[in-house]
Formats: structure tokens, C-alpha cells, sequence
């Protein structure tokens, strides 16, 4: 249990954590919506005030006056329990609110909250207070991989930040760990916060596997591109063989090749690439395809999260062969708040792990992240199975 | 072990059960394409003959002289391994060779097989014969089911024949059958013919658990319409949700509202709906959808396989809450036949079961059949779990 | 004016003539619908003969029992007036009503027309009749045009007739034709019959200009091509650029490059080109960028009209430049038969001529074809002028 | 002629007036594309100073140092010659260079200009800088067109500007002014500026005509949707009829039915539409549809151009019934600036004109605007003739 008051620390914190990730952005990166899946950030940082209002201001806070009316339509992700919303394809097309007005907005709810939660509240409420600081803390990390794909689809590739900390190096040996057959219980059990979708702790027979303690590198997948595999159809899916013809695949995202060397844009600008790093920006089809090719596979979501203990994870987010089902006791919250996860259970893929973007305190060995096979705007990676 | 005698036998039969599925046909019914998941008629009697030309006689039969060089581009489904193929979505554009020309074709290659298996082959031959039968019985199904789309999407609404047995009612009463806790073996393990996705028997484990002994009917499925399933977004996934509104669905596929009552299509002609046949032709979303509403559940391929002998199934291929994904131990077959089954292991919903539509001898408690959720042209159904 | 009796005469060799055209078809040839802008010449058949039943038959035709109540629905093309229709890109997706069908439905309404005009009519029916015999020309020529299509895209590349008559060649010398500045009279002025989209005979004033007494042939054509005429945006429209980029395409519809050869399919088969032969089968972009290679441009329609007396036509639909635009006294139809021409005078271009394919007593000086500028599939060619 | 010094003049204003269009946005506003056919207004600044560094200084200035390669690729709007340039639709995609930068390079680039013509310069330089203004206005109406679209689109409906002066109302009495019939010398003749396409001065020959003193209003407007004109099939073109069905169209743009009044919305913001303002922002389909339902038809652009100097014209752009094609005598300009017209003569409607938002000086009686039949965006309106 949270007592209110360190919950509203966590809230302050995770609040301006939020604005300085925007710190970097020239007024203009606010606005703008490359590719259907890249929110605008102006839009995260209306969107994850939004939430709050919403959900607790607007039926716990007596008094409460609602900043404009019509934020309610404009930041709605998709909910459709509270009505419409901007067609997702439309955020980029608004330039009003405008930058400023949104983060009155922000500071008008921040402190909204702040009165609110400045008495104890009881644990339903506190309860929602803290999905909606998880909620931001997803967004702080979509918000980060959006930038960098507004800058990094910009032709003049400017950089995010100089400083940026990119990527520990996966410079240690290659072992592969074994895991011995049995029962294992998967899913959340502590007292900490967790969503929905983690629930229903429950048992799943595994056979013996192992798994490796090295996540693949830019240097192995390099290698990967020069025996061809983008260009042998038996490495892939159907599905996946044609998502490389059609868009042309040959690299992951943001790689470019300049003159024969693989260079790659990060959020500090454009790169060569470092061989040691973990590669990233790939899909699930080409975690998939770099696996058979090594004679390999990608693990299930129970055998990384019963082997998870015994290596080091956090900075990609592994793609797994599981696909994104419920747990067997599964069941979804009430009301709005129940849209969270459930219904997005069917064809996607279930990753693990966390990333360089994952904020502190925001994933877990039990956090499940999901996405469709062909997405590869997340700071996306890979360990092998076998 | 088969006998290549008695196999040859069951080829014989396979092949003549084709042809005499397409008796009712008019020449013209051969020929269409009316949306890219369903093939002409004409296709499937040619490509399932490919199939054995291909495989069997090409590289097995010596002096065997190829029937026409053109037909392995026109009747290539999707093995990349062998070269160009006609688009999918232009087979219903070629109304050359002639249906004539097809059954020519047939005869000839039928012939070469029974030729060649006159005398006792090898086990690895015998095997590529009984795959190939096997695939026939495969198109035999879908070919049934493609003539459905093509007469029930004509505006004439043809019957394909007045005798077609149609819907053995499910008129037993309802029961739950009860599954305990445990540890259960899934998967091939007997002297049969399976297909390579169906091995690697393996165990899993299986949190207690209640299956219908009934497929939901349509007089059930009429009262989710009444009180408007198709309108509560609550129910659905979220490309669920999209899916009804973009394609504006309002109920199974091949169902009419005539004058205030429903009516469906039927391989006999328009009829109205049986109260207490079970429900056909809906997607996966939709028997998702149902679930939700009777506040259960889809029961996972694991617990079908578990609890199947306890009930009768085999009139409509069940959606199940599984993803299609390898067994632990899945390997793919060499060549070109390892491209049946691996390939389409992402994105897509494991049926179990069979249907009426479903050929003598081809199917069995450990057969998986998969389809992407939003298809419905197969002669689908739903069982409930909880 | 037309007595009934020649009119008849008229109608039944008509009639006919469409039949004859089918001769060589296989059942299945009937019923293909490659792409959107070709009918299935099942479809024709059926049209042709619904257009006599709705005009003629159901209004004038005492005690005429309908064929099929639902042919009215299948056979409709545009005419929004006479109620639903089958939308055009879903004609090729209809196996029934079949051909055999089809044709008892021509010989039905055949003999209902033989009956109704074996005595005399009014003015008023003989237009009719003769407006319906106009129409069904029309589609003939659509009708080889479209067969054309067929065979012409099927990979087996089958021959239509061995002994259709090509291309008579354009082996005469090249001249130019003077013509003198001053008013012109444009538009239809004699007693025979024409659409209502010719007139309105009018005054142009034409400035001096020059017109060649030859299409433009295979030979130079391909010179166009060798210098890189596809290659040279300036030489393009902007949206024809886009149209050239998009679709790939380097030559006109039909020609195929083998072994270093240009070939082209003709409705007697693959064969070299002829050098001699007028060029067929390009868009009016490609016509207007060989026209801006050789530093001239495309005629007129009034142009055209005012010097077709000199040179000799009608092997080639030839591209103007003019849009298909009403003239200046223009008055639609009243009632469905309205709809024929005015509603397409927007973002279509003119075509002067006649082709190989245009049968007989079809065409004359005063007809304005139309297409929008994209399309090739007809025998469009083109003729010079500067 | 022109001399350098009023010419310098000229531009220095032209320069300002842009950026006093460009007072009242939000940098937000600067930076979307809502759709295809709309350009940020950050592109337009860009853009129209890209033309006199491409153009002019790049060639012409020596010691000239580019202010920045990149934009050459950025602010090309489709001069092929030119080389590469940002496809149309990613336009808005583009949060850099930030607004900042681009009003830097403005600043550079008028300075360049003003240096380099601040000693006489010969005919074809001045030529050349002319034609740079005249290019600029043209985009100052357009970015107008497009901030309306920015804002009326944005579901706030912010005002551009209160005080933005609108429509000088139609509230004279309608009269139709009769032409004789003759021929008649259309294009340009005088010694001021124009466009290639306004060259070729010929003679037409005018069948007699009336045509309307007004423009039609939006309370005539009103009528006709009253009249059910948008449900009408018989008084639409063809692809008319599908583009209002597949649109959903049923009024002008920006029009909105509040409680059963009709609003607009304008630059001054969302307001009752004026019954006597000309009715604005339709599209040549629908002034097409209106003319029918009045039993009258659009003028001709030569009609028009006949007629003007009887009519009081400038408010809103006329649709005509002709087609974009070229004058007799039409010869496009050498090089680059030869793409600025011919290459679009095709498939577009002549608009002649001008309107509220069109600057001073930058049209005239033989200036042809030109659209595709389907865009509304611009201040399109009507005029009757007959």
C-alpha cells in the first residue's frame, strides 16, 4: 500500500520528468505527426493531463472547474466510454491548442491534483492516482521514441540532445543459460503497482530450454544483412516477406548506409554504428528471421520471465514468440480505465524487458509491452532461444 | 505404416471426390474471383493436381514429359521455392486454360500417378503421396466453401445444390463439462497421418476449467443481435470494434433480414435461419464478441484438445482464444513443402474441430486449422469455456 | 429518315454481328473482368439486349412479359435513372445468370423487337430502335477491344482469331496538310443519324495550321522509346509523368521486349511488331509527349474535323487535344437516355476517327469519342500536326 | 518595360506583404498540412524565397554564398529540372528548419536580391525578378487559402483575424448582359506582365451569349440545397455524383448546420453565413450542378474574358466550363520556368478572376487560374451565363 503522500511526490516527479523530456524541442517538433503510429508531442503531454482530469478530477473533485471543454475531444486516445475523440491519423493536423496553452493546461491540472490529494484519500482513489502516474510514465517513453522519429524522418536529421546516454554495450561473453523442465509460476505478486494484463499469477508447464545472457548486437546483425538475410524468403514469415518487399526493408529502422560503412541516427544525431551495442528499431519479423537463421528461435514470454533472473535486462525491449492473450484468470477493470489493455489482445506480440527510453520505476520482471509484428519505432531487440 | 496399395486406393477416391464436389457447377462457376481469400474452382482442381506433378512426378517418375510448361506458373499457390506464380488476387482473371483443358490435366497426371505407384514405392515417396492426398482433402474443403461465397454473393443467389445435407441441430441440452487441474499432453502421437504443426507432443499445464458440450446456435447468436452486440463497443477488441464498423457488419455473413425475419444462405439455397442448428460463418471477433456478452470465454487449443473426447464436435471449426504458434519442438519439413504450415505462424487464430464441409478422414482430435481473425467464410462457429 | 423496314434490317444484322464477334470465345472467356475498366463480354451481350428491353419493350411493347426480373439489376451499366445497378467492378465476380442463359435472353428480346416493329412505327420508337442499334455498335467495338484485354493479360497469351484482320499500313509518304485561317463550321448537319454530343453545328475560328496525312507508326514510335522519351519528364504532363512512374510504364499496352525484339500481342497472337503499322494502344499522355519530342503537337477536334476530308482515317482512334466539352447549343435527352453523353463532359479528352475495330456504318466525320486520358486499351493512336 | 528601381520597389513590398499575411499565426500554424493539397505557411515563406535564390541568385550573383544546401531540397515544390525535392504529402511532416530559421533565410535572400539589383540590371534579369514576385503573390493567396483551411479545420475554430475584411456583398440587381455574336481576340496584349499561358493572342469566335452581372449568392445557394440539388443525380456529372456520395457532400466547405442555421465559417471566425455574399468555396462540380438546376450553364473563359469589362469582377474566383489547354500559339518557356504552366494542361478546370484574398496587382482581365474540378479550398464561386 502507498500512502498518499509519497504517491503525490511520485506525482510531482513524474510530472515534471515529463516537461523536461521536452526541454530539447524547438516549438515546431510539438506539432507534428510523421506516421500514424508517432503521436505529436504536444499531443502526450495534452493527452496524459487529460487522464487525470478525467478519470479523477472531473467525478472525485467538487468544485473542480474543467480547464476547456473542448480538450476532452481533442486529447481522448481511445476511449470510447467518454466519448469522441480525434480520429488518431488527425493529431498531427491541429495546431491549436498551442504549445503554451497545453502547458497551462498541464500546470492547472498538476496543481488541481495537488489540492486534491493534499488531504488523505481513501485506496480507490489513490488506486487511480497511481495508474495515472504509470500512464505518464508509458507516455515518457512513446513521447521519447516519437521524437526521435520526427527528428530522425526530418532530412536534416537534427539532433535530440548531444548528451543523450545512448547505449551500454553488450561487451561481455556470450553463455547460454540453461532452464530445467517444470512447473512455473508466472505473473504478478507483489504489493507493487501493476496492470491489469500481469494479473492472475498462474502455472505453465516448460519444457527444457536455454536462453542466452547477451542480447544480439549491431555487429551480428551486421552480418545477418551480408549473408543476405533480408533477401531469403525461407528466414521469414509470409506476412513478414511481404512486409520487407513492400517497403523495401534491408536495415532496421534509421540505419543509413554512407559510403559503404552502416552509420545509424540516435537521439544525439547521426552515428557510425557501434558494433558492441545491441542492435534496435527491428521488428518482430526480423527478430524472428536473425533467429532462424541462427538455427535459433526467440524465447516465449514464461521462459524469459522464469529465466529473467539469471541475466541482465532493461535495455531494449525483446521481442518474444508469445503472442498477447490473457492470463487465465484474466479480467478487465470496470469502466473506462478496463479499455486499458484488454481489448488490444489479439495480434500482437508480447515484448519483454525495457529500454534506454523506459523511465525509472516503470517496467518490471512481470510488465508486459505488446505491439503489432510490424512495428519498429520502439527501441526494439532481441535475445535467443533454443 | 500405409500399404502404397491401399494408398493408392485413397488417392483414387480423393481425386474422384473432387470432381464429384464440382458436378453441380457450371462452367462459368469456375471461373470467378469475387474477393482475394476465395480462388476460382478451377484453380483448385488445377493446383492440387500441380501439387503431385511438382513433387512427385517432376523429380520421382523418370520419363515423366510435364503436361503443359505454363501450369506451374499459373497453378504455384505460394512456394517461393518454385518459382513465379500468378498474384493471388489474379487468378479470377485467367479464363485461360479452359475448365476442359483443367480436367484434361487431372487425367493425365492421375493417370502418371497411378502409373507410377503401380509397383510398391519407398517410404519417403509413399509419404509425399499421402501429404499430397492429404492436401487435396485440404482444397476439398475450401473449394466447397469458395462456391459458397461465389453463389451465396451472386445477386441470383443460386443454389449449389438442392440436396446439400446441411446443419445437424445441436438439440441436446447444455452442459458444462468440468476439466481438472493438471498436467496434460498435447499434440500428434500415433501412427496417422499429421501435419508437421500438430508434432512435438508436449505437456502443458491447465488451471481447472468448464467447456460447453454445445456449439452456441443461431437462436443464441439472433438474441446477442437483439440486444445489440453489434453496437457495444465494450464487447470487442479494439480492431475488432473497427473491423464492424468499417465493413458495417451486422450479422454472420450469408444472413438476410427479410421482412422482419433472418434468413441465410445455404449451399440448398435462401432459407430462413434454424433456430437450433449451430451458428456459421462468423469471424473470430465476433465469437470473441458473444463470449463477452455471455460473460465466458473461448476456450485456448490446449483445452479443447484436453476436453474434446468428452463432447461431440466436427460440424463447424471452433475459434479458439489461441495464437498459431509452434510447439515447443516444432521443426519444419526440407524444401518446399516445409513452407505448409511454419510461414503462417503469426497473426493468426487456431480453429479445432472440422465442419460439414469437411472431407472423410481429414481431421482428428490434434488437427490445427488457422485463419486470420476477421475471415468468416469458412464455415466457422464458438463454443463457449469458463 | 429511316423506314421501319431498313431499320429492322438494320437491327438484325446488328443483333448478329455482336454474336459473330463471340464465335471464337470459350465459355470461360465470357466471364473475366481483369480490370475495372473492361466489361465481361458476358456483360455486354446481356447490356446491349436490356437496353432494348427497358427503352423499347417495357414502355412501348404491349403485353411484353419481362425475362427476368433481375436482369434489370445485372445488365444496368449507369443509368442512375432506372434504378440499382451492379457496381462496375463487380461484374467480373457474377458466374450467372450464365452464357447459355444470356443468349436466350438476346434471342427473347430479338424476337420481341422483330414483333413490335414488324408493323410500322412513329418517329419517335424508330429513333429509339435506331439509338439502341447505335448503342449495340458501340459495344462491339468495346467488346473486341475488351476481349482484347483478356487474352491479351492472360500469362498463355491465347490468340482470339488467327484470321483477324490487322493493321493496314500507314506505308504511304509523309505529307502535310495546309490549312487556311477563317471560321469553320463544326458539328453534325445531315439527316443520317448522331449522338447529342455532336449537335449544335456551330462557328470556330481556326488560326493557319499544318496536319499530317499519317498516324504516327510502330517504327517511329520505337525511336521515341530508344531516345528515352519515357525517360524525359519535359516532354510530359505532370500527371503523366506521375502515370508513367507509377505504372512503370515504357512502351505502349501489349508490346513485349524479347530477346532485344520488340513484340506485340495482337488478337491474332504474339507477334513482331510491324513497322509500318500505326502505332496503338497509348494514352493520350503518351501521344502528347511524342508530339512534344518531334517538336509538334496534337490536332484539335475542330482542327480535325475541318481537314479530315484530305487525309484518309479511321484505322486509329486518334487522341486531340481537345476536351470533351459540350458545344455551344448543346442539349441533353430528356429522361434516362440523357444520361448517355452530357454527364461525362468533364476531365475526359476528345478522340476523332475510328479504329480496326469500329464495325461498319459506326463512325463519321462530325463523332466525338471520349476517354479519360490514361486509358489505352482501346486502338488509340495519333496523327501530327503543328 | 520596367525599370530596376520600381521594380526593386516592387519586390521589397511584396516581400513585406507576405510576412504581414503570416502576423496573426501561431508558430504552430506555421508547421501543419491538414491535407495534400494544402502547404504549411512556413513552406510557402520558404518556398517562394527558394525561387529568387534558385532562380537568381544561384545563377546570377556573383560570390553569392547559398544560405544553406539543404534547402534546396526542402522548399522545391516540382521543378523536376531542379533535382530532388520533399514529396508533397510529407510537407507537414517537417518540424525543422524551425520558423525561426526560415524567416533568417528570408532576410538573407531579399538582402541578395536588393544588393544585386541595386545597379540596373539588363531585360532578362529584370524579367526574371518580375516573374519572382508575381510568383510570390500568387503564393500569398494561396497561403491565405491555406491558413483558412489550417483554421477552419482545427476543431476549435480559431479566428485568423477579427478584423479581416470579408465579402462585399452582391446586392446589386441581377441583370444579363447580352454579347454579340462575332469573333472575338482573347489573351494578353499589352505591355505588363503575364504568364505564358495568357500568350498566343487569338481569335475565337462567340456564338451570341448572356451573361449574369452577379455572382451567384449563398442564399441562392441555400435554395438549391433546399431543392435537394445535392441528392439530384440528373444534374451532375457523372463523377460528380460519385465524388458527392463519396464525400459526403451537402453543402459548400466550411458551411455548418447549427440549430438549423447555416454557418460558415470565415477568417474572422465561425459566423451566420450572409445571404447576399457571393456563395464561396465550391466546386466546379457543384457550380456545374447549381447552373443546371437554374437551367443555365457556366460561360466559357473566352465568353468571360468578352464580357468583363461589363461586370464588376475580383471577388471570388468563377469557375468557366473550359479546360485548361493551351492558346493557339502557346510556346512554354526554356528550362525550369517552363514547368510553371504547360505541364498542367490537363484534367484542370480555367477559374478567370480573382478574389478577396487575391493581393493587389495580380490579376487581370486574360490572367487563367486553373484547378482540379474536385478542389474547393480556394474562394471559388459562380456566374451564370446562357
Amino acid at each position: 500500500m502507498i500512502l498518499t503522500d509519497s504517491l503525490l511526490d511520485f506525482f510531482l516527479e513524474t510530472r515534471r520528468y515529463t516537461e523536461t523530456l521536452c526541454q530539447p524541442l524547438e516549438i515546431e517538433d510539438y506539432v507534428v505527426q510523421p506516421v500514424v503510429d508517432v503521436s505529436p508531442p504536444k499531443w502526450h503531454l495534452g493527452h496524459t493531463t487529460w487522464f487525470f482530469e478525467e478519470f479523477i478530477l472531473k467525478p472525485h473533485a467538487r468544485d473542480y472547474r474543467i480547464f476547456d471543454e473542448d480538450f476532452s475531444f481533442v486529447f481522448n486516445s481511445y476511449y470510447e466510454t467518454v466519448g469522441r475523440r480525434v480520429v488518431r491519423s488527425d493529431r498531427g493536423n491541429l495546431s491549436r491548442p498551442s504549445v503554451e496553452r497545453v502547458y497551462e493546461y498541464r500546470s492547472y491540472v498538476t496543481a488541481a491534483i495537488e489540492h486534491l490529494f493534499s488531504t488523505p484519500k481513501d485506496q480507490q482513489l489513490n488506486d487511480l492516482l497511481e495508474i495515472g502516474i504509470h500512464h505518464e510514465k508509458q507516455h515518457q517513453e512513446l513521447l521519447l521514441t516519437d521524437i526521435k522519429y520526427i527528428l530522425g524522418n526530418n532530412p536534416l536529421l537534427p539532433a535530440y540532445s548531444k548528451n543523450f546516454l545512448g547505449h551500454p554495450l553488450e561487451d561481455h561473453t556470450q553463455e547460454w543459460i540453461s532452464v530445467d523442465e517444470g512447473i512455473y509460476e508466472i505473473g504478478h505478486d507483489s504489493d507493487g503497482f501493476c496492470y491489469d494484463n500481469e494479473l492472475g499469477r498462474h502455472k505453465v508447464y516448460l519444457h527444457p530450454f536455454e536462453i542466452s545472457n547477451k542480447l544480439v548486437t549491431n555487429q551480428e546483425f551486421e552480418e545477418f544483412i551480408k549473408a543476405g538475410g533480408y533477401k531469403n524468403f525461407e528466414l521469414w514469415h509470409a506476412e513478414g516477406w511481404d512486409w520487407v518487399n513492400q517497403n523495401k526493408v534491408r536495415s532496421p529502422q534509421y540505419w543509413h548506409s554512407i559510403e559503404g560503412a552502416w552509420h545509424c541516427y540516435t537521439l544525439g544525431g547521426l552515428r557510425k554504428i557501434d558494433p558492441l551495442a545491441p542492435v534496435t528499431h527491428i521488428s518482430y519479423y526480423e527478430a524472428f528471421a536473425y533467429a532462424q537463421w541462427k538455427g535459433c528461435r526467440l524465447p516465449t514470454e514464461f521462459e524469459w520471465e522464469a529465466a529473467q533472473s539469471s541475466f541482465r535486462w532493461g535495455r531494449r525491449w525483446e521481442w518474444t514468440e508469445s503472442a498477447y492473450l490473457p492470463y487465465p484468470y484474466y479480467k478487465k477493470a470496470e469502466g473506462a480505465l478496463g479499455e486499458y489493455n484488454g481489448k488490444f489482445m489479439v495480434n500482437q506480440k508480447v515484448l519483454r524487458g525495457g529500454s534506454v527510453a523506459t523511465p525509472a520505476k516503470h517496467t518490471r520482471p512481470t510488465y508486459r509491452n505488446f505491439f503489432q509484428p510490424y512495428l519498429r519505432w520502439q527501441f526494439t531487440g532481441l535475445r535467443l532461444a533454443r
